[in-house]
């Protein structure tokens, strides 16, 4: 993994993709699939994600205020899956699943090497944490695999892994055509 | 429009499309576009949304506490980014870009003819707004074109209109390839 810049994250997370969330709590890595998050700032790169208050990563999110948001790339997908169709009190997914985690640099929880992005993120804000099972996360590090050289570029023509959308039933969108609009992006010139 | 099941409306938000938003204040309708929204629940349906607070529509939407999210099929992208850079302190965006107003039914933001799928939502909590301009938003009532029977079916093989997802520099990936993983569900019996 190489460093990715912070101020570029948005653009792995305002598509939307499904992604995976790895902790780390008392010595035992866990991950999970997630769907509902979205961008809050561009930088610091904040972003809002929700937990159900079931699952075992958010006991370990909620004690360590550490996780990291992996982005899998569509091949994964099978395996995405798995990971959120079973719990992490009772199974080690990394083995079960044959991920390979490499050490983060600012937290406990693990990067995933097959996932094309990785965001090291703390718990900044828990205000509707109670009420919703909301965490306000601050991405404070961000990696990307070296074999997507283009992920931070803003050319129209870069090359772009192809990610999953999910439908909420099993059933996901795959990226398909890439679509430049850049020159009518006229009220932010720094994209046009 | 057809009414559309408010059980449903989470999987046409959770794969991650960029929406409009209408709002309607002192009588004068507006319309912007949005990218930094997700799910909070099932039903009845929560979702969190970001606007920035320099933009017409936050100040309607603080003063009015409702709006429609309207879905927008990719046919329609050069408009939908035309909205997003233009004020409607300044233009009539309905009339510039040619959109159907339809009243809705529960809030005075009006539902847009042009849109596969429109929600009409109240703010129903606006504890993170002053710190993160971070509306949270119930959907009260949900429509839908009836060009598209299937959009609240969980049949894999069903027709679903194509989406934008905004990588947040005026290119987007449209939908391609539609996966089912229906089987691999196995910790949500409904959807297998």
């Amino acid at each position: 993994m190489q460093e990715y810049p912070l101020a570029k994250v948005f653009q792995l997370l305002e598509p939307g993709p499904t992604v995976l969330v790895t902790t780390s709590s008392a010595g035992r890595a866990n991950v999970m699939t997630m769907t509902w998050h979205m961008m809050m700032e561009f930088e610091p790169p904040l972003l809002a994600c929700l937990l159900s208050q079931g699952n075992h990563s958010f006991a370990a999110l909620s004690a360590t205020r550490q996780c990291v948001i992996a982005i899998p790339p569509a091949s994964l997908a099978s395996t995405v899956v798995d990971i959120g169709n079973c719990t992490g009190a009772k199974v080690d997914k990394f083995q079960a699943f044959g991920l390979t985690k490499l050490p983060a640099a600012k937290v406990e929880a693990p990067l995933i090497r097959e996932c094309f992005a990785n965001l090291e993120c703390r718990v900044v804000d828990d205000a509707l944490v109670e009420k919703y099972n909301l965490f306000v996360l601050e991405v404070v590090q961000a990696w990307s695999d070296p074999a997507w050289p283009d992920l931070a570029s803003t050319d129209p023509g870069r090359s772009l892994p192809k990610t999953m959308h999910h439908n909420g039933d099993g059933t996901f969108r795959l990226d398909g055509e890439m679509l430049n609009l850049k020159k009518r992006m006229v009220k932010f010139p720094e994209f046009a």
